[in-house]
């Protein structure tokens, strides 16, 4: 199953995927129908109003998370190629729900950051609540998948020793197109990051240090989990402040985010005012 | 003007303090009396239900808000003595809702840290929605004040490099008991931090480096802050990590976190588990 949340001019719902269709579920967008318990249900059975995908208006797919989980340092390639050590624990800092948008909407370049780089993940939702999770707990707590871009203004980010302030500008953070339930996927993901048309990631998810589950566990011993909540699970090499010499999103810029099987991000960054 | 949220057996409510009562505001909590806009008008003029303050039952003042934003290094006599500059930037970091309990409840030791840490802290709760405020509007911004406990678990803030794994464990950081309008204070605040009757921590909030009205400003360049946002504006010298030796909190522990005028949280660590 595949669920998106729609705009429409009296205010978003969520909807399934079915082919070329988005259908109405009786749930304001997802992260409210993830709050229902045995969501999936109605989640399928759902007969609602049909809106042609084509040109739809998407939000963020859960809009306004609880918590936005991410994850430093876990593409195992990426850390090896940099000289560094597996970590032993994962690096994990958070991201406000206003950083979000929807999988097709501008990103807005801030004006006082003159450093905003891509950053493609797998991003994992959670359907169940949970606290010291089991393993297989923190599998079965997995409500979908969906794609995400930590743009980040690593100037921000860099100031102090703390990350937060450069990976929660406003607007900034694309999140979609659909949750993706994980009966739809099989195995190892294939994840791109594109800016205008050049492909500077690429990577494969089982490439991960902490994969999901294992990020879940981790995390429920902390705190608890709930529907709606999201992981962000990390980014691979390739990014712009890499590079020699460093390339930063600039006006116009397109940004494409795509996991195979998962959902492309189609964004363009704007210069905000 | 002080408010409270108070729980009783139907749920929790807003309230407002008038000398030994808390007398109900008709909203489910502060946070959400906050979202009103003009709050102040009905907040002032409640004629609910009364509730002897005395043996209430107290919830985190605000208690889900949408962020909860932490300063680190704040407190410039601290730095200072600490042989370190002061800083050009506030340190930022975040934490989630789910680690806020009530001005008198327990605190969760958790069961996987063997550090547990205080760090009194003034905290901040906005009033009114702002982005790129200026210091004016920042000021105005300020719903009012109140007290937090930002308990830390030493032991996961330092296994990488990002702290917020040690600063949002569950049912650790105490918050309230009440929010205080700035009208009823003048001047900097005289904050203490107690274990078991000794004096631990001792500050005047005029020596943050980094103000309220400065530190909303700040923010606001970043992402929009909305009522009911927490800032936690940093603690000052005196945790017990950073004695010789370390001393952290112990089941049983007493903890009295008070910030003259403004309130004081009494707070008893337990093991979890």
């Amino acid at each position: 199953m595949k669920l998106a949340t729609l705009r429409l001019p009296r205010g978003t719902t969520a909807a399934r995927v079915d082919g070329e269709y988005a259908v109405e579920i009786g749930a304001p967008d997802v992260g409210a129908l993830l709050a229902q318990p045995g969501w999936q249900e109605p989640a399928a059975a759902a007969d609602g109003p049909r809106h042609p995908l084509a040109g739809a208006d998407l939000a963020p797919v859960v809009p306004r998370p609880g918590k936005i989980i991410c994850v430093g340092l876990n593409y195992r390639t990426h850390i090896l190629e940099m000289g560094r050590e597996l970590p032993a624990y994962p690096t994990l800092f958070a991201k406000f729900a206003d950083a979000l948008i929807g999988p097709y909407d501008d990103i807005a370049l801030p004006a006082v950051s003159e450093a905003m780089d891509w950053e493609a993940e797998l991003a994992v939702v959670i359907g169940t609540e949970v606290r010291h999770a089991s393993p297989e707990q923190a599998q079965a707590a997995i409500a979908g998948y969906s794609v995400l871009n930590d743009v980040t203004a690593r100037d921000y980010q860099n100031r102090t020793l703390q990350w937060l302030q450069g990976k929660t500008f406003e607007s900034t953070t694309p999140f979609g197109p659909y949750l993706v339930t994980p009966d739809e996927l099989d195995g190892a993901l294939i994840m791109r990051c594109e800016i205008d048309g050049e492909v500077v990631q690429e990577a494969d998810t089982a490439d991960l240090v902490f994969p999901p589950a294992e990020l879940i566990a981790y995390i429920s011993k902390i705190i608890t989990l709930r529907p709606g909540d999201v992981i962000a699970t990390g980014t691979p090499g390739g990014v712009g402040h890499a590079r020699k010499p460093p390339r930063y999103l600039a006006d116009g810029d397109k940004v494409v985010t795509r996991i195979a099987g998962v959902g492309e991000l189609v964004n363009v960054a704007r210069r905000d005012g």
